[in-house]
């Protein structure tokens, strides 16, 4: 039932107001258990100079990228081996955390400490899912399984992963792994 | 800057309605790089005959439950092992997939599973985050460390973990596991 | 589609405003082609100290009453030839216009003019429908089929009519009569 | 007293808006006895994309013509026996129901009837009324008088007429008529 | 024409609510030219839980007293020379301000400097009028006629004065006071 | 804290619209003691035909000039002594009330009246403060200091003054000064 109304500076794209309007369909649904066709969302555009708080107006802050296709965008690079570019989604202080692995603060960190562990290795997603924490940071949850090459290259595949990363200002600020690869060498 | 009015039947809880205010605020910084102060929430309650569709009222429909609460309740009841009180949070056609098992569908499974692989264990939980999916799943991501004992009766401690759930009308649907303890297991 | 907020000062009654939501409702579908559940009617009650107009506040003026149901009680009080009665519903400047009738301002003139035209007649009411005109008359159509005796004692029934009303502050200042009678006189 | 809000996606013509405005006041005072300077209509347009009901936008369906103007036109068209153009009017289950006929499902079978009755006719139409049922049906009531010839060439006029049409989707789907003719044919 | 609509917190009386609706037509009509009858005040209040803003909830603050009333109030005590209660209207930091005087920090230090002026003083006020800065001070404007007794005994009326005050949370912390006593000494 | 949101017909421009929005940011802050930051006004701008009273639509009157500026300039027009500029800020039915005058009436009575009392004068304004009356009249007050040339020749400076004005339609209707100057002369 709830109907939604959104006071808005104008400034923002269709495909940011589309995810705004989505994200608080979902926000409503988490507490009243109404179907999405029970949750209206209408968003009320304002030009900067009719909004004023002390006084003085606003000026609209650009949208957040999605960040399931920011992390989604990460990990292609990342897969591709593009350090360069992958490492333009890392903030200065980010930390990974891989199974077993020490706090890692670089993708070459990352690199060397895998070197043992397999030849090569591919994501395939099976979902990304992503809200805010209540603080800066956006959480963003990414699924799915891994294939590769053992460093004896023999190959494996469909091993189940989880990553769960923490963007503050559109950059990952923390880099979290959990998967199955453990059980899978102990299974060879 | 975005003000957000909520129309809302009356019926729900201080508690729902600070939850709801909260979901809606972490909803909008999805999208807007606004700070959580630059967020009003406006609640405005109707009585249920000021509210028609249809030319038909509607009657609140109560509030789901904290859906992180939930699973730490239900890890609380199964980490008591008290299997019939766990076993109320779970759907009849719950699936639970944990690190190389198949999916498993009843609690008593889960046990028998984890026989060989641990004498017990105990979750310390360190975050529990909860957002609603576009259908009708709520999904919770609960993680932390795990400690226990070896089946040869050695321990071990602060082996990371990440459980996926899926709720949907606030019983478990899914539960999907991660955990380091191969990772353990071969370390030992 | 349209979501409609009504601003209403409190006082109403639950079926006054039952009226009111169901009446904006087909009010916005005379325009919009809208399935009735796509209109939603919100309801925003203030207490009178809290609406201002030219700096004072207004007290609300008792609803209206249902149009149809006082026709139909006028009819009725008119059937069982209670004058007192149906005479409270008459406006002191009431025009009835009866089929070949010269205007009429009163139901003892109805009466005399009807004597040679039936010996008794009841109305059969299939459907009233009220609406507000631009000005200030309530318009009601009530309609159906008559039967009773003629002059002569023998009967007839089914015969169709029409009646048309205008009301203003609730009290009938015009009733227009169209009927078959006449074709049923021919007919006999 | 009332102040309406309505939100409205964009789409809609200035004729449209005003039709609608007037229409909710009217709908206003059917149950507050309020003079029409004392209802404020307040129409808010959304662009489509600022609207989401079930994190789906909505297009604007076409305004419905003015049910009066298309009555008119209905009847200016049968009144110049254009039965082509006058047919474009009606639904293909069409009811007319004239004094004494039986229902009648064409305009061909109309003018049938009516041919021992009357060598011609034409509607002077003193006002025009329309509404919209609780269900799909809009109303139109449509009044004045009739002036023809007689099967003997003598003439009539002054002759009072009602008529009363049920319109789904700008079609007729009803007809139901009432006039004085038999009583004119009586006096003669 | 302008219809303003005040999202409040619940617990401001009727008395602030009508000073404040009062306040806000004024303001409107400093701008846009209608009379008083054309601007509509709602106020809407919200219990203080349904208010957030930064994920949090406000306490509404008491309301300011009426500044005009307040200073009628200092002026009263000031002119019964009640020096104790007239010193509980000023802020500790109080300047005031009288014709060719030094700046004064203190009623008993105006009373001396009042001394060699006139041996007695009374204010009679035509017109007190308030307004807010758009800083912390609230501006108060009073003025009408001074009589009394000059030094030798003789008497004087009708002198014109305006004193103008600044008050911050409702205490005063200016005074200027200008008035036509030194032309009506020279006039004697 | 509160939230106003301001309904107005297109057509104001953005200074129109900025000095509104701060003008009701101080008459909230005239009741409610909240920081200028906790006070938001939201502006919502609706083309002329999308608003209804009494089924009608309004044109937006022109914005009243800032009544400080207007003020300012007739100052200026007066300083410079060109009258017939600073005429056309004048009612026909201005009075102007100086200190020990008779009411004045038009510019040409104040110079004359001011002959014997100063050679020349000018104003050094240090603030200007308006609000609106309830009534029609809009209230300026001016204040600074005064210097110029005694009749004899001689010079002052630094003596203070206040005008008070009303303005209706943006015309003054009365002006009332306080000033020094007798203090001045007494000095000399």
């Amino acid at each position: 039932m709830p109907v939604i109304e959104v006071h808005l500076l104008e400034g923002y794209q269709p495909d940011d107001r589309r995810r705004l309007s989505e994200s608080l369909t979902d926000a409503v649904r988490l507490v009243v258990p109404a179907p999405p066709e029970a949750v209206t969302i209408m968003l009320h555009e304002m030009p900067s100079d009719n909004y004023y708080r002390g006084r003085t107006t606003r000026t609209p802050a650009a949208a957040l990228p999605d960040p399931c296709e920011l992390i989604e965008q990460f990990l292609a690079h990342l897969g591709a081996r593009d350090l360069a570019k992958a490492s333009e989604y890392l903030s200065d202080s980010v930390v990974m955390q891989f199974p077993s692995s020490e706090p890692m603060h670089t993708l070459e960190q990352l690199i060397e400490w895998s070197k043992p562990r397999y030849r090569s290795i591919a994501k395939q997603i099976e979902g990304s899912e992503a809200f805010q924490s209540a603080g800066d940071e956006t959480i963003v949850f990414c699924r799915g399984t891994l294939s590769g090459e053992w460093p004896d290259g023999s190959t494996f595949k469909g091993v189940r992963f989880i990553d769960r990363f923490e963007l503050v200002n559109a950059k990952i600020t923390r880099q979290d792994v959990w998967n199955d690869l453990a059980e899978a060498r102990v299974a060879l």
